[in-house]
């Protein structure tokens, strides 16, 4: 008896079905997760609701990377570049902002970061173009740099953009490290604890590509 | 060597951490999804996030419940209850528009509905006036209701509501049923299958409450 009445079948109203369609692009929400989400903002008072559809278009608005190291920013330069009390000397490259952030978290570290924003992934069609590297090097080249800390993920993608950093930055003759013993190989820097990030950041050890 | 730089450490901007609070407030959403939405919110286009926030902002402000009814409208008045293709001498009784949809999907149900909004539950302090129940019985009355299918979910609280609203219908003489069987006991109307809910609603079965 399956469908017997299905041509006048109810479905949610437009406004339901688009607010599931566009809260069901959010990564890790399916349309189970949004039905959730929808029915319990139909419960909240429409000031709460709005403040957080506010946030959302705010955080997009407001917020860029910084023009000198691509962390995330609410003005042009980050507030770590535009630091007095960091050691602009030391540079961290890391592949995300996230990344950025577990680092800070420890507390062992005080020099600057180079969020190179992404990784290199042949795979992918990923290639050392699209992540800002010669930036960094003719950055390495003018400034005072005296370290650079390759602080990518161990996995392949990590492994191949730390080779291929320390391969172009050979010739400049600056100190290169990759972040060290500690981290799971094939694990990611974010999900680090905090002690093993600290202990990989202090033990980091000077590489000859 | 945790900590040692403690006092200058970065974190994230002030937007940032604004929509991490909101988006955490969702359900199922913790502080790890939400910044996976974040980092994927900023790196799409601001119109499509746009999108979004006004799709949260209109479905809550252009939803109300239907006068009649309760389901969702966009009107006074829900689309099935102003649709004259309905019987609507039979009611079916659900406890949240979720359940009605469940069973419209099943295309095997023609009449109307009423959604309580609820259940009773004496735990979570949850009695029948707050169910909408005696505004379905004064419809019974000066309506002309032949039969009222009540599928409420076949849990402690639903089965409570079931024999609650049972014994209040017994006097009016109005034919009362119960979703049949087919449903299995301590699960949830919203989640059964579309065949089992077909045969739950053919297999009904009057009442003697």
């Amino acid at each position: 008896m399956l469908g017997q009445y299905r041509e006048n079948y109810f479905m949610y109203p437009k406004l339901i079905e688009n607010l599931l369609e566009q809260l069901s692009k959010l990564p890790g929400v399916g349309r189970r997760s949004a039905e959730r989400m929808v029915f319990w903002l139909l419960g909240q008072k429409t000031q709460d609701v709005k403040a957080l559809a506010d946030a959302i278009v705010q955080s997009r608005e407001g917020l860029c990377f910084c023009k000198l190291c691509h962390n995330l920013a609410e003005a042009e330069i980050c507030l770590i570049c535009a630091s007095p009390s960091r050691d602009h000397k030391i540079i961290c490259v890391v592949e995300s902002p996230k990344d950025l952030l577990a680092i800070e978290r420890t507390g062992s570290f005080r020099g600057i970061y180079y969020v190179l924003l992404g990784n290199i992934s042949p795979a992918d069609g990923r290639g050392p173009e699209d992540l800002h590297i010669p930036k960094l090097m003719s950055r390495i080249k003018q400034e005072a740099i005296e370290e650079v800390v390759i602080a990518t993920d161990p996995d392949t993608e990590g492994e191949m953009t730390a080779l291929y950093i320390g391969k172009e930055l050979k010739p400049t003759g600056v100190k290169v490290s990759r972040i060290g013993l500690g981290i799971p190989v094939g694990s990611a820097v974010e999900y680090v604890d905090m002690s093993t990030l600290a202990m990989s950041l202090n033990s980091r050890r000077q590489v000859d590509f």
